[in-house]
């Protein structure tokens, strides 16, 4: 006998947004900040549907509930805002609201003259059901309401100027009939982070190159000593490369030689020596007081430390031996070392994510991270998590985040986007990104448009540069090419950040011709470093991250449009938040001059195309009039080959430049 | 203390296709036809993966499964071809393959000169753990093979000779590790049709109009003796409006008059009376005898007779009194009738899906179905069913599907886009469309690229006219516009119908000029048609019949491409199937010849665009030889102002039609 479903709900509620496959992964924010939310709510026949969002932060018993409003086409749309860190939920509630179809047909049918008589009486009905729920005060005014409807001795008029009251309508908005309500099918989840998850500005360095005493080993005293440096650039968040000891089995030496010297130091991802693993400090660089006294100096200038998190082993790590059975074994009896076929990686022993003991492992690694938190760390760099089993991030990403929701995680994986993307899916707050390879105007239009598309899940960090990473145009494309890629990183991605000094001072050497491999690295070698450079860029670099400081339109994504401009060597494109849009034009040629009309979108810069507008340069801090949507740009490679503009519409009519806000 | 997750396999599946709404809703296929699955499958690391496509139809204990082949960019796809009506599942298995990856480790080192000697162990280790797992003769074979592997007394050379075979590739792919492997986070169900649900042409007649003899009411008998007029035009879906007894209180008379007089036959819709409810016989129209007798004259024919389904009734309907329960009743004691203010149709009731009795009303309904299943039908039009509720919907058509996976629904509801395409997820089967009033070629194409993009649930019928529509430009446009509506109906849609004879007698007097109602409209009054007029487009619409009959590609949705033309009067597309092309210019100009150079897409329509081609217009049995992409169409509407073309590449060089296939 067929069985009836035990919900004959009406309603129906679907294509929730934000969520992320379906609602299987919690989609990003951060707190204090508005998350919208949409759905298609509507019901069969022709009766008004009404529905609300609820949210809570998981956990909690109380929902709250905030009315959406209709959008046209069936869409309803309301936002919330979190005001706590951590994993938030929402769902939506819709139900048939049998008032207002009453009342939008005694409207319609008063308007044609027609007989409304027993009409009154249903919405009477209606209204006396309300006040049952409502009971108290608003339950007697309701009461008093459905009599008026009903009261067959007031006249006509009476009881219709109570039906279409400003009174009942509210106070029947306020006790809807939601015994009848359907629910979304699930819960959707907002992972709430703060602040620095959307707008941060690293800086990448190895401090055993800033010994202040040249030719010595740098310690963490030494880069204590030098934090106004980094500072006064701008940055806010110090990322110190593994500060573990380094293993000396195989260790490599200068260039990835194979054979290193007595005095080479060692790859710092290369973890672990008989003074330790992940959790010891590699003695060079000093002690956990002096790592300390670094992390509270820097937090004194608004740097925040981040901790690089390299899951994998020298040969000298303790865990070897202590855990062989976290390693895989080869049939001579040697462990498993890191392979890439042809490629050998002798120096590093992955773990073994298949191993028979993953509890034992999985909570080991978690202790890293628990250790680290313990001195005071909230942000870490992931090395290679594209190497480490998913399942693993999922989890241990939910633990570290449901007891410190303050932690960021910056995902390095280099590899193929489904990868990428699905490490964001399952919990890194940031992302490295393909950003270093993506140079012609029609690739970066491109790439962003696809970062766009994936904002919910996926937060990209731009890096003109890193330790691995010295591209062909830096190579060749000389200082304008090393402005011009801070400024589109910076611009571009509110998440951003270098690897210094080598870029400010324009480290442009690879290992070999067609190589991305710096020479000399610092991975494998001290070096020494000329901070005091007349031909540095962090004076331009300071420019850009004060722009960068001042303006909000800066320190968000999805808020990007391009601008068409007649010269593909040129790209324009502007940001937007509220009361904020900064208008960049970048030249993507190094050799020449170019100059290019590019065409506004009036609406996107948010400015009267038929006025005069106010282009502020925050490189430069020179002011231009612009009129029309139509512009000339001309940049040269010998000078800046950027505009960074803040743009101000005209508020007043006089001719001063005051008059732009 | 943190929990580890129970399932820790590596390999990810996502993003599988088809699916509705993350898999909430089954998507819709036809026996014997491939269904393309694909999805995302990859793993951390460098690790190879395989995947297989796992299906069974649902109640089935035994999954078949069918190897997936990757397609680039982490993507994998499969198919596999239901051969039986009803509801099918998939899902996808996917597991890192580890002897895959092995094999190609093995070939670089080998290639790089690098010693093997261990690589070779690790290998032999495999394939001996896939002996266990193979068992008997393969077993056996893999055992050598292993052996060879390990054997140090043998010749390297024979030992990677064992390693690269095709043998020991082969059935290490027969039996696979899966012990860690992934399955797809829910299961997807593909709901079965029938041939005619994907391809169908419907002809609706009111058979009291069909008398044979003038002036008399018109019968199941009139109809069988004419079965040939529709059979013969090539039509295989006959739908009948409601034949149940008529409700006599409130009758509507000719043109929707408010009062009928003693010979008015009532509205069809308006069902019900003392001779009974939705599974009575109108006894105007004869017996159930004489329906059987129609019904299987119909099926010699090749014409399915299609039932209506209007759940309303009228004010002598049975259930009034049987089931009060199941309408709505107002505060004066009587029944709630239909309304959409202020509008009133006091001569039907609508059923109320909020009853107490929900339970005893479904089942009635159903019954409404299962009786007309019990008499061999198998089609049903379903009218207005946006004014039920989805979750009846869902359950009944599951329901009926389940015991009678052969009927075929079709949702005549004209609403909300959202709404409809709701009714088309929730499981009907055919939904009419917004075809009737997509008039320009911007509005077609447009119109086209949606339906398109939701061909994975929604079969859309084109309908160019119904006894509730009769649109502006089938008022206006004349002879040549109710050509071009049928043959784009035709071609566009592998699911058409039109209501004759209104349609082939091109009836086109409103009932009031604006209105889309027919003037004398069969909905109310019995209407006498010549069917032999000598102005008839039965002979077009037997041409358009035949090519649809005849080419497979105007059988199938989703398979349309539009052409380029340089007159947007003259609209362009071709479909194609397996083997076959058909290439369709019309014009929308029922006024003026019109001429255009098409842009034809050479691979759309599998022609080498650097040779000729020939066209064939089936309308006509006028052939072309065309060259290139770009070619002439002239189109006058004082003939026939479209072609339908089967296209033919040259297949041997001499110059002979016979040549082209």
């Amino acid at each position: 006998m067929a069985r009836i479903p035990a919900t004959t709900s009406r309603v129906v509620i679907e294509s929730e947004s934000p969520r992320i496959d379906g609602g299987r992964f919690a989609v990003k924010s951060i707190v204090g900040e508005p998350v919208a939310v949409e759905a298609d709510v509507f019901c069969d026949g022709h009766d008004a549907v009404a529905a609300v969002l609820r949210y809570r932060k998981t956990g909690s018993r109380r929902w709250s509930e905030t009315r959406m409003a209709p959008i046209g086409n069936d869409r309803w749309m309301a936002d919330f805002t979190p005001e706590e860190l951590g994993v938030w939920q929402f769902e939506i509630e819709g139900w048939a609201d049998r008032f207002a179809t009453w009342l939008d047909g005694l409207d319609k049918k008063v308007a044609a003259g027609i007989d409304v008589t027993v009409d009154l009486l249903i919405g009477a009905a209606l209204v006396s059901a309300a006040s049952i729920r409502a009971r108290g005060k608003p339950g007697r005014t309701l009461r008093k309401l459905a009599t008026t409807l009903a009261d067959t001795n007031l006249e006509l008029t009476d009881r219709l100027e109570g039906a279409f009251s400003a009174e009942l309508r509210t106070s029947m908005e306020d006790y809807p009939d939601r015994s009848a309500a359907t629910r979304s099918e699930r819960r959707y989840e907002v992972v709430v982070d703060r602040e620095r998850a959307e707008f941060s500005t690293w800086y990448e360095l190895f401090p055993r190159s800033w010994a202040v005493d040249p030719g010595k080993h740098g310690t963490f005293a030494d880069v204590t000593k030098q934090l106004g440096y980094v500072a006064d650039m701008g940055f806010d968040v110090l990322y110190l490369p593994p500060i573990h000891p380094i293993g000396v089995t195989d260790r490599k030496g200068a260039n990835n030689g194979l054979r290193a010297g007595p005095d080479d130091p060692g790859v710092p991802w290369a973890i672990g020596s008989d003074k330790g693993g992940h959790t010891a400090i590699n003695p060079d660089l000093g002690t956990i007081e002096d790592f300390r006294v670094l992390r509270d100096a820097a937090s004194e200038r608004g740097l925040e430390i981040a901790l690089d998190v390299a899951f994998q082993c020298s040969p000298d790590h303790p865990w070897i031996k202590e855990h062989p059975e976290w390693f895989r074994s080869r049939p001579d009896g040697s462990v498993q070392y890191a392979e890439n076929p042809p490629k050998k990686y002798q120096d590093t022993y992955p773990l073994d994510f298949e191993t028979s003991d993953p509890r034992g492992l999985w909570l080991a690694l978690k202790g890293v991270f628990d250790h680290w938190i313990g001195e005071g760390i909230r942000i870490f760099r992931v090395d290679n998590p594209h190497t480490k089993g998913f399942p693993f991030w999922e989890w241990v990403i939910a633990e570290i985040r449901r007891e410190h929701p303050d932690v960021i995680l910056l995902a390095e994986a280099f590899t193929r986007p489904k990868v990428m993307y699905r490490l964001a899916k399952v919990g890194f707050t940031q992302s490295y990104t393909y950003f270093a390879w993506r140079n012609t105007r029609h690739e970066l239009v491109e790439y962003m448009t696809e970062l766009d598309r994936l904002h919910d899940f996926i937060r990209p960090s731009f890096w003109p540069n890193t330790p691995d990473i010295l591209t062909q145009q830096l190579q060749t494309g000389g200082r304008p090419m090393f402005m011009a890629r801070y400024v589109l990183a910076a611009t571009l991605s509110s998440n951003c950040g270098i690897y210094g000094p080598a870029f400010e001072l324009m480290d442009h050497i690879p290992l070999t011709p067609g190589s991305e491999e710096y020479r000399d690295s610092e991975k494998y070698q001290i070096r020494t470093w000329d901070l005091d450079s007349a031909n540095s860029l962090a004076p331009l670099i300071t420019q850009v991250n004060k722009a960068r400081h001042d303006h909000r339109a800066l320190q968000r994504n999805a808020n990007l449009t391009f601008h068409p401009a007649d010269n593909d060597k040129i790209i324009c494109y502007s940001k937007r938040a509220v009361g904020d849009v900064v208008l960049v034009v970048v030249s993507l040629d190094p050799d020449h001059v170019q100059s290019a009309w590019v065409d506004l979108d009036a609406n996107a810069i948010g400015v009267d195309p038929n006025h005069q507008f106010q282009v502020h340069d925050l490189l430069t801090d020179r002011r231009y009039v612009w009129e029309g949507s139509r512009n000339f740009v001309q940049l040269d490679p010998g000078g800046i080959p950027a505009h960074v503009f803040a743009v101000r519409r005209r508020v007043r009519s006089e001719e001063s430049f005051d008059s732009f806000l």
